[in-house]
């Protein structure tokens, strides 16, 4: 599968676009999403780096989600630049409801903990790229919208690497049924808009 | 405190220096040795999130470390690419009681924890450098010398940073005291030479 065709997958991925309703939260709060932002590039290094803890042997999974972990955490050090020029103080954010709503639907049986572990990871990528590209055409501010129209591209690649990967260890029919099961939660956890301005709010 | 002093400082950390019988060990048994290294920086690279993790707040800390798991992943890859060379797969290996040992000596209640976390993971970090420097030394093949000599100074830079951090954070009399303490545990650890090939062994 191609880049091309990794992107009609991604855009397939997601069942329900983000509303309107999401931008406007976003962009009036502009200072709290860029904090958000930061914990979640911390958070995704840390699931990169859990799954390569998990599955030590498998070689191609570490080689790449090695490679994720490192550019996530290039992106976490990048968005805490851009806190500190803003003077926002690094403090922890009460997380919205997703990420703890997509973790409950990971199987905890071998081998389906693993495909739902990367079937997880890249629908938050895949959210994260459609998110990101809204603020980086919405955004007021050039600078930050450059900024953001700049990471996208990375979240794409990494819901690429995830289906890749899925498609290492599994059977592709198998796992693309169940990445639709997965993907109509994903956006039934956003369907009534978290009160609390978040990039998964 | 400047980098000559830092270098000091790491070697009076080291109550104990390692033996020859360690040497030969790892000499005898270089392919182990490579793939225990690479889940040693797997390892610090976790430590240095889990610390990211548990401090989201402390600006200083955040930098610093992002910084030092950005350079393990690094040289996680470094390894691994070794690994691929020599036809070694990826595997998991039964660590050395090193670690546990180790983090057994962390305090449960903060502010302890956070200093005995920054001091254990410093003397791991003096320890790594001063066996990488023995594997630089002893290593009879010329380039693995060359790639240790090479790591050898992020490890010494690393125990730098631990300890500028707990500088940052704590009392200097006070962490200098905890430092000897833990050192010596440390050296205990390490007194018996653990009967498997590791870098910490």
């Amino acid at each position: 599968m191609n880049v091309a065709d990794l992107t009609v997958a991604k855009i397939n991925a997601l069942v329900v676009p983000t509303t309107e309703e999401w931008v406007e939260q976003a962009i009036a709060n502009l200072d709290t999403i860029l904090l958000d932002h930061s914990q979640c590039e911390r958070k995704a290094a840390g699931v990169a780096l859990n799954l390569i803890f998990r599955y030590p042997s498998s070689q191609k999974l570490v080689r790449s989600l090695t490679a994720i972990a490192r550019e996530e955490l290039e992106h976490f050090e990048q968005v805490n630049q851009w806190l500190e020029r803003r003077g926002i103080p690094l403090a922890p954010l009460a997380p919205p409801p997703y990420g703890a709503g997509l973790k409950a639907q990971i199987r905890a049986k071998e081998p389906e903990r693993m495909l739902d572990s990367l079937l997880v990871s890249g629908l938050i990528e895949a959210r994260s790229h459609e998110r990101l590209g809204l603020l980086a055409t919405h955004c007021p501010e050039p600078e930050l919208a450059k900024f953001y129209r700049g990471l996208m591209a990375s979240e794409a690649r990494h819901f690429g690497t995830y289906w890749i990967l899925a498609d290492t260890y599994f059977d592709r029919a198998a796992f693309t049924q169940r990445l639709e099961e997965l993907a109509v939660v994903e956006s039934q956890l956003l369907s009534t808009l978290h009160p609390q301005p978040r990039i998964h709010s």
